[in-house]
């Protein structure tokens, strides 16, 4: 016999068993009906695209990491995200689409960097951006937290935060201190105070050449603490004559009045004046999701609303705003701080046992019964002894068994073994949907 | 300003405008919903893979589509279909799965071929397979076409057949004329009989040095017509005394007789011994299945049984049976000749219209009623023109528009418009659900 190939698979590439995919499954699943309940359009774009297009506006790090290659003549990736998909493909449908155009996108991709501890070079982005022409109101950038709330109430992981912020802000509040120049770097290192604290954020502030005194007034502000009401009062009242700042307490102050007013408890919102998603890329409102008990999660959704979508591919001003869930990456951290015992990991609910070959019609008559009134029903053909059917179903958390021999088949019968409380009935096919049912 | 980067895409890659992506989406819930309800776990390997392990039983034809590169010192392959994986999978975690392991996967799988009408480089495959460790009882075969009559049953895309047949009595047959040694030119050539006529077929047969009298065996046999029963009859009376052919006809009866006792309509399934499935792979049972009125569009869902899935990656013996639908493929096909309409392409059932922005508190507030209600509901927060509101509605297919103006929210009412009838009326939330709810 020849030797086998050893069948692994790369590091940085989650694959789960059965169980843990059901789960999986439900998270996905649970994001998709919020994004669908809130008017998102389903999208699924190549996983493949042309090299030139994917990389139209990527910098150093994402060149790097992304995968690519050639094949015939065409020099080809595979996409690192989806909101560049999103871009190409609204310049290039841009006269077939409905504007505000809502879509969701839930999908791989791919980042062939070094895997570390809970990164992935292969995992799920769950995506809905709204993509307005010319304008966008900042009604759709309080639809965001609307939707970050919705999810993650039902998805039960405990208490969570929603930080909020406004790039405008920000960039206004650095401008007034003429460090305009400096913006991006100082962003990138204010947005890690949650990580390294503030004295490594100082230390990082001055390698970069900030005076002591700016120093300090950039600490002051972004450690502003307050409810939301009494942060925007501290903001104003800092009597900043910068009209990007203005503007940004502005727009922040409209979408926080337009949340107070929806269905949403205060507890889970809240202005973080550190939060500047890094990027270049967002202009206004920029949102992060903490779960309140598992800081060191970081952010399990974030995103923010930028200018122009499609600047690379088109001269129009496409504005958008939207939010994304690392789901792999989320998955895997909730498994390992045991956030995930309350989905079940089953999807089957009955399991049919003919006790010989000869009830295997009457065993696939029932099914087919079974799975009319919407029960998910799988048979045991393999001819093994009873006790080792019993124990597919108890290995494979599926809750009914239905026991079906000479007896049964005789009288039209079945055998329902409740296998958490081990109890047993021989009833008709109606009282068997009924308990299944819980009826 | 600069110049735009051509938004485009490759050829042989689908992308869908949204209304288009609802129905494939329905298609694809439907398909995943009777794999579930069959008792099949959701399985999702790694779209990239270490190209040796892919292409361990890979041939010529095969190695040539792949999309294969290298990352750092890895040589990769996207995957090319979902067998491969679920091989290298069962074999990876042989341990911790319960047999018989049924599985689903609905995936997209990577095929770098010359992309011609209908062909596609990138496409969806929906796979189901049941894994036995040593054995495999038959009445999964039969399990097979129960699956395919719920699944196309469902879809209703007309009046189809599942076509059967046995690579065993196909074997047999052929080596009981001493021509076993070309089995594999002959099945190929059999194989196109559907798409180029017995002359061609028997051109060919010629051209390989198959005689005359050999060639009218063959064409007897694989024309043999009548009922299934009938069928079974007349190789019954061949007397050929090959066991494999034997052991076919004792398989196929077997599986038929399953089929029987089920809930199938026999005209829905029929013996075919022209189907071969081409590959080398297939040992039993192999399946096709034609849409009636639709023969060109080819096999609509195909597979078959198979002697051992792992060979490649283990030394246990684990038999399999399952199927595959290629729904990229079969969505294109679909909609080029119209079989699509019943499909609804619409997702959102309502619209929120606040008329002025002062109605955009009161408007999320009854978006969060609706959606609490189950009914999936937008909001339309650009400030445009009543007209224009409307008219997005209209062309996203949203059925009702709900207005929300000073009046209504005075009075805390909603003026429910249906779009289909043009009527409107002004009602309470509760009646506004009932409304949409069509209670």
């Amino acid at each position: 016999m020849k030797n086998p190939i050893e069948p692994k698979i790369l590091p940085g590439f989650m694959e789960l068993l059965p169980k843990d995919q059901i789960v999986f499954n439900q998270i996905k699943n649970t994001i998709q009906n919020v994004y669908e309940a809130f008017g998102y359009l389903p999208l699924d774009t190549p996983v493949i695209e042309y090299a030139n297009v994917l990389l139209a506006k990527a910098g150093g790090e994402t060149e790097k990491q992304i995968y690519r290659f050639t094949k015939g003549e065409n020099d080809l990736a595979l996409r690192f995200d989806l909101t560049v998909p999103l871009a190409r493909y609204v310049a290039s449908h841009r006269n077939e689409l409905i504007f505000p155009f809502k879509r969701y996108q839930i999908g791989k991709v791919f980042r062939g960097e070094r895997p570390q501890h809970g990164r992935y070079r292969e995992f799920y982005q769950c995506d809905i951006d709204v993509i307005g022409q010319e304008t966008l109101s900042l009604a759709y950038d309080a639809e965001m937290p609307l939707i970050i709330y919705q999810i993650f109430q039902k998805l039960g992981f405990g208490k969570f935060t929603i930080h909020l912020n406004n790039r405008k802000i920000l960039n206004g509040f650095f401008e007034s201190l003429n460090l305009e120049g400096q913006i991006t770097d100082i962003l990138r290192i204010i947005d890690k105070l949650d990580k390294i604290g503030s004295n490594a954020v100082i230390e990082e502030l001055q390698k970069i050449g900030i005076a002591q005194k700016q120093i300090e007034t950039i600490i002051g502000f972004i450690t502003t603490k307050g409810t939301n009401a009494e942060i925007l009062t501290k903001l104003k009242d800092m009597a900043i004559s910068n009209n990007l700042f203005n503007l940004g307490i502005e727009e922040l102050t409209t979408v926080l009045n337009y949340l107070e007013s929806a269905n949403i408890v205060e507890e889970y919102y809240h202005i973080d004046l550190t939060i500047a998603r890094g990027l270049d890329y967002y202009t206004g409102t920029v949102y992060e999701t903490i779960i309140d008990d598992h800081r060191d999660l970081g952010s399990v959704c974030s995103g923010g609303r930028y200018e122009n979508l499609t600047s690379y591919y088109s001269n129009e001003t496409l504005p958008g705003v939207g939010i994304s869930i690392g789901l792999t990456r989320l998955f895997a951290k909730l498994k390992e701080v045991n956030l995930l015992p309350n989905f079940k990991n089953n999807l089957t609910e009955c399991l049919l046992i003919p006790l010989d070959a000869a009830q295997i019609p009457y065993a696939t008559q029932t099914a087919n019964a079974l799975r009319d009134a919407n029960i998910s029903t799988d048979i045991y053909y393999q001819d093994k002894k009873i006790a080792q059917k019993i124990k597919f179903a108890d290995r494979s958390g599926i809750p009914y068994v239905i026991l079906i021999g000479e007896d049964e088949q005789n009288t039209g019968t079945l055998t329902i073994k409740d296998m958490l409380n081990s109890t047993q009935e021989t009833v008709d096919i109606q009282k068997c949907i009924k308990i299944i049912k819980g009826e």
